[in-house]
């Protein structure tokens, strides 16, 4: 009998994203052998750069739903593991190119690579892991894939301005909020899913519901993010705190906070978003009006009814061990503290 | 009797560029309505954006080679259109990612992209169109075309990273220069020609040996692009004189100075373009050591010395008046003057 809990290496892992990792751990070592191999480059910058995003401590989330997808379908062929390194080089490279967007100088709880290697060198070498990314699909050969990932890559790109042309504009729709997460975020997760099914030669039916499965999670995901970057720690959450509020970023609880604001509210929002005038104290008291309206509240119940969708969708998909864990995934999308 | 020049409709373009826009003018008017047509987007900065740098009076070098090497191999259809969109809007993301590196604020006589727009739209545009270019190369269909500009892309941003790493440095060697030309200019022009050759649907070896034309004609066009950055007038040429010079970028007249350069000398390219210390006349001081060692004599012999490869390559292709245009089009990419 000990008093200290003793570690158990049988434990199941404690979310549903470890769990995935440790179910899908063959593939996914193979994808980072993939990832570390294709970013080399004659060049010595250009995989300095790369692997200080790559190889630090990314969560892997997006092609872990290329393989869970394809796992799903029981499939057992190889196919996955380029694409899910696509997956990531595409992610990757729009990483690149946001943090010189931001002006970022954290980035997964280190300093950004802009901040290290420059804004030229980050921009650069986000083209290359773009670039790379597409030969890779071509070496893959299929049309379909291609069509799914460039088609998502655009619209990735058409999120991020309309991110831009929306941020510090107080009339920021939340239908516009939502174009802007499900183009920016969503779309990727969305894709990755689909390849997945694509790659298991499914239905297009079951394709276009694996693909609806990613774009809730990735809904859900960044409803979550958005939450989070008002109540988070910044120590779990491993970029500045406050971040979204510093720029100005019409994220959900600030368009659902200014719905019922009252005047001084909204002169506050206007002060601190809209022209960017912010001082000491200035957050905290955006913490405290989104409490007084339950801005918070309102944004998880918002997450959680995409979360909900998300998990109808996979009923109607087979039944195993991995679904079960794309199940909890959503659910912890939104329920996760960083 | 008239004593001004008359004007004359019939007369022969001035320079082979034109001659080959006006030989294949049905084409290049295909080629611009799918640009204006798949440049749009519901973000209307994108199109604004976009539209700011596509219609500047471009050349439209690139896509009229595509459009040419076609046409030289005698194709019929029109799956060239697309394609020179793709090769345009391709050469378009790079000039806004390269105008955010360079921190330029003119291009083609106009301000830059970035200087009105700001960087973040101009990486995000440039984005946009890559991803454009992709998704019209899935709709052609062709593996082949998406191989090849898939290969040129990674190819263009390595060219560009490699710059980024020999700017400021004497130490830069001719071979590192040539591949930084090779890669971030000639690539596309290479891949382009190639391209048009696929279409014709040739045997690898003629497409090869397009293709090593499109490498001559860019690294010839390059290398008088540099001479030009110290010899041309800044009305002529569209941008800043001597913007290579405030940069410290390592182009061939400055290695070919650093070759015979006399101690004083050395010291001076090492404060000017080393050190980025200039002063007053420094760029004149440049240009005088330039002629005391020929290094723009040098760098024209260079220059031609590709044109001359280039031409020889047509040998070996189908007479006919394209050909012809594209032998002179080589000579002017050496002895034009803006």
């Amino acid at each position: 009998m000990t008093l200290s809990k003793p570690a158990n290496p049988a434990a199941p892992a404690a979310n549903p994203l470890d769990r995935l990792a440790a179910a899908l751990k063959p593939d996914l070592t193979a994808v980072n052998a993939i990832i570390i191999e294709r970013m080399q480059s004659d060049i010595p910058l250009i995989p300095q750069l790369a692997s200080h995003l790559i190889g630090a401590g990314g969560k892997r989330i997006r092609p872990l739903l290329t393989l869970a997808s394809a796992a799903l379908f029981g499939y057992s062929g190889t196919r996955q593991h380029k694409l899910s390194a696509c997956v990531e080089f595409i992610h990757t490279a729009t990483l690149l190119h946001d943090d010189v967007v931001d002006e970022s100088d954290q980035r997964r709880g280190l300093p950004s690579a802009n901040a290290i290697f420059g804004n030229e060198a980050a921009v650069l070498v986000g083209d290359f892991l773009f670039s790379r990314s597409f030969q890779l699909m071509v070496e893959d050969g299929s049309l379909d894939v291609l069509r799914i990932l460039s088609n998502a890559s655009a619209v990735i790109a058409e999120g991020e301005v309309l991110q831009l042309t929306t941020a510090n504009n107080l009339d920021t729709t939340l239908d516009q909020y939502i174009k802007v997460i499900a183009s920016k975020t969503a779309e990727l997760f969305a894709a990755a899913c689909e390849t997945g099914a694509v790659v298991a030669n499914r239905a297009a039916g079951e394709c276009m519901t694996m693909r609806e499965y990613g774009m809730c999670l990735g809904i859900a995901f960044q409803i979550s993010d958005d939450i989070l970057d008002y109540t988070a720690s910044a120590e779990t959450l491993g970029k500045n705190l406050g971040d979204d509020f510093r720029e100005g970023k019409m994220t959900l609880p600030v368009l659902l906070a200014l719905k019922n604001a009252t005047p001084a509210e909204r002169e506050f929002w206007q002060r601190t978003m809209g022209d960017v005038n912010q001082k000491d104290g200035d957050f905290e008291e955006a913490v405290r009006i989104f409490h007084r309206h339950n801005a918070i509240g309102q944004s998880l119940t918002m997450a959680r009814e995409y979360a909900a969708r998300g998990r109808q969708l996979l009923a109607d998909l087979p039944k195993n061990r991995i679904s079960e864990d794309l199940a909890e995934l959503i659910t912890f999308a939104v329920e996760r503290e960083y």
